[in-house]
């Protein structure tokens, strides 16, 4: 915990003070991917028997099915258990570590199942000098491991992600000096993309920048080819990179004394997690939400797994829910630009300020709305709008895509743990 | 010219119907990127002797001088005249054929100088078998032929055309068998393109077709390279696209009897052409208007030249000024989002339908105003809004992008023309 700012213009005013502070550092910040790496070796507490997950912390024996089946195909995938019944097993011996992945500078797309050795993109903060990481994106198909969907073809995915993608990143990456994520979003916002939900014009804009750099001869030609085939037909490619840069910016914001500013929404399919910057280290929770969202041919509601993911780091960082006004055509529940406008306004009155460099073309280049504060979310009774993938409750896969709430008990919370650590 | 509709139901049935067949055969087009030849090899009528020009008819010594600049400069580059002298007494000669692109199945961005070197793009209307021409853009530099600007690195860039981009382009789609242009303008409508003068998503969308066949290892690996490092940074590239697309798609509906609706316009920077369909093969004119514009640092209005160039065949078939609802970023004269769907809305006044596959987002999924009606046009006195680029005046190349409006003029004598052919 940083000291907190002088006490002796009243709490509002230090309240004011380190909001301010964590704005400019959010503002400041300079995420830039600088490559792909294996968990273990870059993760900081990674260890050949760490299971790392979405959301708040979790037993397994309370995760919800995707989770687990996740965690059980991630055990099969390291070889560490040769089968389902084995890696259950396992999973509940308490040998293995399941811990939150923002424990460990990572953020994890829906299940967020990150183990050992799969290959996570790095983004570094240059502004100050903090990683974060995220999976790289297993695979375009509806059924795959972030949604709860396992078989022996998700394995073989992994393997291709190992061989083909990963190197081929890691190199186009380093070969560029590393590729400044803050900018392609900036574009992007400018581009129909929300940058959670919708990715295309920032994939496209990233691809463009990768493909010319594996002409260049230094690295292996089929496998590049394939790589470039993979992301020209990955439309949501750059969240993950998206969620690393705003994990990377938001940490730079996290453990200011005195401040309200969200600093992590994270869920597990059971609660959903906040994080306030004046109180590191904790999780306020509240219970999974339902998802108002348009299903897949065959699926409803009914099949849908409560709120899932660390994608929400977005939304805490101005993009997604926030920037929805960017995205009219992220049509996930009968969207228009009026309701699109809408969210994005919705945002703006529970947020501290306005991310001068996320411009939104139709709201006349108002600034993304940044910096949940847990003050305004409780006195307006305004829930942050969150994005997001719909993952079939046993273990189908992606069966949708919408819209949730964080819940309110998560903010009432934290005010009282706020209140306590500064008002008594 | 086609046989008009039944006559009995009354001039102002036949109109309707004609207007409504026009439409079909616009919202029917396939217009598919081919392939890129060079333009003597492909373009109908063209000989080594012949010179295309942007707008309608115009004399060699009438000609505004950016056009004039590069007509000397194509004639230079085509090595039938060595130096400036030489092309200018070569030009007056009246050995040499100028003619309107538009006579040609071809369309030319600003000056529009197409001279029988220089690689072509070919779009396919596969619905209708048709075929239509642009040139491939030759720089991403302000200074270049097409802004009528004119040196000895103009003639490199065209080489370097010949040698490398061109090749691997042609390469590349018919690799593709074909790019379908009409599915990425669908695309990029919803990316903030309005695929005149804003082509970001459009470009970045065909990058990432291209530049994985050059990955395929059947193309000379050096060029490929170049050629993506030149899309890349080119986020005009698919202008040319878009042009021909448009072009291809206009031909197919024009010389429909009764029919009211513009199959072109077309500017050679002194005067404004309209095409009408009813009245094929004749231009109605008027004078080239000023452009409101926004100029680069060092330029302003008293620069500019009149508007040029046969690029608002885009906004005859739904996209530019009546697709502006798309591109609010557009800021080329101080533009919000609700001057952009004004443009698009005033544009939908004076235009015979909506395109069901071009849908603009910030407008409820409106379909982009599509088949301007010289009726409409003079009955609602609202002047189609062009978007465009800026030519210096006096051959220093682009100097800002702006809108202009076409003249009333054009549209006055095209309805005389109208009532001549088929009211008396």
């Amino acid at each position: 915990m940083q000291p907190a700012p002088a006490s002796c213009e009243g709490i509002k005013g230090a309240i004011e003070k380190a909001n301010q502070e964590a704005l400019r550092r959010i503002f400041a910040a300079q995420p830039v991917w600088i490559g792909v790496q294996r968990a273990i070796d870059v993760i900081p507490g990674m260890t050949k028997r760490t299971i790392l997950h979405a959301g708040p912390p979790i037993a397994y024996d309370r995760m919800c099915r995707p989770q687990q089946i996740a965690v059980r195909g991630a055990l099969i995938y390291e070889g560490v258990a040769k089968d389902i019944e084995e890696a259950d097993a396992l999973a509940r011996s308490g040998e293995i570590t399941l811990a939150p992945c923002h424990h460990h500078r990572t953020v994890g797309s829906m299940a967020g199942i990150t183990s050992p050795s799969m290959p996570v993109n790095i983004v570094r903060n240059e502004a100050f000098g903090n990683e974060a990481y995220c999976a790289v994106p297993e695979s375009r198909e509806r059924r795959r491991l972030s949604f709860g969907y396992f078989d022996q073809e998700v394995v073989e995915q992994f393997r291709w992600l190992e061989v083909v993608l990963w190197p081929a990143l890691d190199y186009a990456v380093r070969k560029l000096g590393g590729i400044n994520t803050k900018r392609i979003i900036a574009s992007a916002l400018t581009m129909g993309d929300e940058c959670h939900s919708r990715n295309r014009a920032a994939t496209a804009l990233l691809a463009m920048e990768l493909m010319p750099v594996w002409l260049d001869g230094g690295f292996d030609r089929a496998k590049a080819e394939e790589a470039a085939r993979f992301i020209a037909k990955a439309e949501q490619f750059f969240l993950s990179l998206a969620m690393a840069s705003c994990k990377a910016t938001a940490d730079a914001a996290d453990g200011i004394g005195h401040c309200t500013i969200v600093t992590a929404i994270a869920r597990n399919g059971v609660e959903v997690g906040v994080r306030v910057s004046g109180l590191p280290g904790q999780w306020f929770t509240g219970p999974a939400a339902a998802i108002e969202g348009l299903y897949f041919a065959g699926f409803g509601s009914k099949d849908s797994n409560p709120d899932l993911g660390d994608s929400a780091i977005t939304e805490t960082m101005g993009l997604g829910g926030a920037a929805m006004a960017a995205a009219p055509t992220l049509d996930v529940v009968g969207g228009t630009l009026e309701r699109a406008l809408n969210t994005t306004r919705e945002m703006d009155e529970i947020t501290a300020g306005n991310n001068p460099d996320f411009r939104l073309p139709t709201l006349g280049g108002l600034g993304a709305p940044t910096g949940i504060d847990i003050r305004l979310v409780l006195d307006k009774g305004i829930m942050p709008t969150i994005d997001t993938g719909i993952a079939h409750k046993d273990g189908l896969g992606m069966i949708g895509m919408g819209t949730s709430k964080a819940p309110i008990e998560a903010f009432q919370s934290a005010l009282k743990a706020f209140s306590q650590e500064y008002l008594m």
